[in-house]
């Protein structure tokens, strides 16, 4: 699987999307939650991958990929991850949207990798 | 609703979540089309919004949202889409995968707009 693609195994499984706008301060700070997020996010129960942009106009999208309801409720649970929250919320984000979805179907290309 | 955001209505709705990796060749054709495609999408039947970005390094992720899988697959089938796919393969994508999610729940913050 090319690097930034997350290697989920065949539908159904669910996807969290995140939209995210930054409001320009303390990048320093945010990217290294980000990268300690993205890491922690890659060992809870049923996480299955993550993918994860941002533009330099600072709109991000980061899906992550769990096998079930469960494990997502859990994630946002997650302790180091409710800091990481209330931060955001507080010091980071614009703006942002969440929304869970149940991944029904998928195909990839241009080779069929 | 801030510049970048779908402005969605209440679930449930679908999801067309495509990660895309540019190959880096002919940006400036990548960008009339994908300019194109994004005004094309968003008047077709049962469209709700769409949101995209692409990072520095080329990797990118848009969210496109419709009322049901017909719309999806109309939008698939559409003629002027179907050109975009296939210069898509051969021109600009290095890799893609899609994902069609049903949107079962959402939230946005930090102020809840």
């Amino acid at each position: 699987m090319p690097a930034g693609f997350a290697d989920t195994p065949p539908p159904p499984y669910y996807a969290v999307i995140f939209t995210s706008q930054r409001n320009g301060e303390d990048d320093a700070g945010y990217a290294a939650m980000a990268a300690a997020m993205v890491k922690l996010a890659a060992g809870q129960p049923g996480a299955l991958g993550i993918e994860s942009t941002r533009g330099a106009n600072g709109l991000g999208i980061t899906v992550a990929y769990f096998t079930d309801e469960a494990s997502i409720r859990a994630w946002k649970a997650n302790v180091e991850h409710l800091a990481a929250q209330k931060l955001g919320k507080q010091r980071w984000y614009a703006h942002y949207h969440l929304r869970v979805a149940k991944v029904e179907r998928e195909y990839s290309g241009p080779d069929g990798r």
